[in-house]
């Protein structure tokens, strides 16, 4: 038995904070926070900004529960930034116990995996927080900004933004929601070496993670309402259909990444979608989770997937190692 | 209550792999495989070297049981590299769930602490895998090796090596060892902008779990046969007693740390010890709880000590924050 039952698990809110271009796309108004000026949230540096992003979000989350500190025992965050300063820093004020998590863009699947089972073995009220901004990753894992390159039409974008869940046994204070099922990713290299592709990376790891559920369930998609991968993008998604079809199961009318969603593609023209911890962070956080509390949706697999290689390891010729963690969302009231 | 409860959590083995200079030290023979030509283990860059020790850490850890990939459920495994490259490539292979964790030198706790709640939740046989590289390390945050730059007196040597542990709630298989009890650490920021003197960063962070502990679980350091801390080496470990002596609790009888105990301070001459993920690994891997075992040891708390900063975040004029995860091994037969 891979899956883990986390039935106890309720989802007591949400929150996100998100920079000028996600609040122009399709979503923009499900956002909770937004620094439509010039997205430094008023911080001297980009990665500054990026953590107190995080800070923003989690601070949100616990004002929607009038939450202080103490009402929380555990955060879970990380971030893409080299050695996870952006959860870090941008989390050092609050007086909470913190574990450090990496996944890539699949980071926040894992924080509300930890924070499920955390909940349900020890009663804890946790949080998962992850992070991205589009100024302190395009440096980091391509070129500075300055430099103006031109991208692939397979590139994603990284999402400016910062999302926050806060998970507890707590039944009474729920959003009606609870975190029913886990299933966390195996480490999954396809051989792609191309570093703006990430969407070919992942979708055979979120290919691997859904077909082991649908097996050891034994359900299908029809049994869910969605499925939403986080962050395939639109090449990583139809790369997945294809992958799903060869194993004779049909996903495509259940399908969609959270990638997909957040820019509009006309309009904005982000190429092949949207990326980073902070995406699916934020569209699963003030899109699926409040869509869910309304009613409008009852059953549904959240499937974050992350690139787990680095700069230097492209560098050394090496392909790029890719995972997908599986959360299942259910409306309970 | 903070303090979470693993009662169930046995560990089943431990295994290490270290370099050259570890094997020259102290604790030599203690550890279990050793590239004493080049410390490259027959790669081609150390980055590669890296995550081959977490590979051989691993099955070293497993063979000592027997153990195929499937009697494996899950690895929380971590490393200082960018993005946590050892572990996402060196464990690749291994056909076993794998969650990526980050807390700088405190990973190995924070992975005992997460496999001991996944063993006890979810009766999960857990690995928590954690390595250092000095090559890689070195070149990453200070300088490269070629430069030969001068040490100060408050550096600590990162050390090469990867330690492995396995956790079930399979008492039968067990080592005579569980981890009784958990606590993880907050970020703690003591204001410390030096990156050549870690250890007083990371003592204050120490300080404030080991103090936590002794206030919720009522117990004192004679309680205790050893309280390990990893890694703040001779310097953050004189910091931790008078920060304690501070408190009126004097743990100098019971104190040891793995940075300390790890190379020969005249004969290798280290500076302030080692440090990084590799060394609380191996020390506890191959040192303590071999002792442990053979019934030297009965109680003892191990408290991993992290140092939470990058490279561009000194840059930026940002101080180290810190963190520390306690865990608690007791004999049990």
């Amino acid at each position: 038995m891979d899956i883990i039952r986390t039935e106890t698990a309720c989802v007591l809110s949400s929150a996100s904070v998100v920079g000028s271009q996600e609040k122009l796309g399709p979503l923009g108004e499900c956002f909770d926070l937004c620094d439509t000026k010039d997205d430094t949230f008023g911080k001297d540096s980009f990665e500054k900004s990026e953590g107190e992003m995080q800070r923003l979000a989690l601070k949100c989350a616990m004002d929607k529960l009038s939450f202080g500190d103490s009402d929380v025992d555990q955060i879970f965050a990380g971030d893409l930034i080299n050695q996870c300063i952006s959860s870090g820093y941008g989390l050092a004020d609050f007086d909470i116990p913190f574990m450090g998590i990496y996944g890539a863009c699949s980071t926040f699947a894992e924080g509300i995996l930890l924070s499920s089972v955390f909940s349900s073995f020890a009663e804890k009220v946790c949080a998962a927080v992850t992070s991205s901004h589009n100024c302190t990753a395009e440096r980091q894992f391509r070129f500075p900004l300055e430099y103006g390159a031109q991208r692939t039409p397979t590139s994603q974008w990284t999402v400016t933004g910062a999302g926050a869940l806060i998970i507890s046994p707590d039944a009474e204070k729920s959003m009606g929601i609870r975190v029913a099922e886990c299933l966390p990713g195996k480490v999954f290299d396809a051989g792609i070496t191309d570093v703006n592709n990430m969407g070919a990376a992942m979708a055979p790891a979120a290919a691997d993670t859904i077909i082991r559920y649908f097996e050891e369930s034994g359900r299908d998609p029809e049994s869910f309402d969605y499925i939403v991968t986080g962050d395939l993008g639109f090449e990583g998604s139809s790369i997945l259909l294809e992958l799903m079809n060869e194993k004779g199961i049909d996903i495509s009318s259940r399908h969609t990444d959270c990638g997909m969603e957040i820019y509009d593609r006309k309009a904005q023209d982000m190429h092949a979608g949207g990326s980073g911890c902070g995406c699916s962070a934020v569209v699963v956080a003030s899109y699926f989770l409040p869509r869910m509390k309304k009613g409008e949706i009852n059953d549904m697999l959240f499937v974050g997937t992350g690139a787990m290689m680095n700069s230097m390891s492209l560098q050394q010729g090496l392909s790029i190692p890719a995972i997908g963690h599986l959360v299942r969302f259910e409306k309970v009231r």
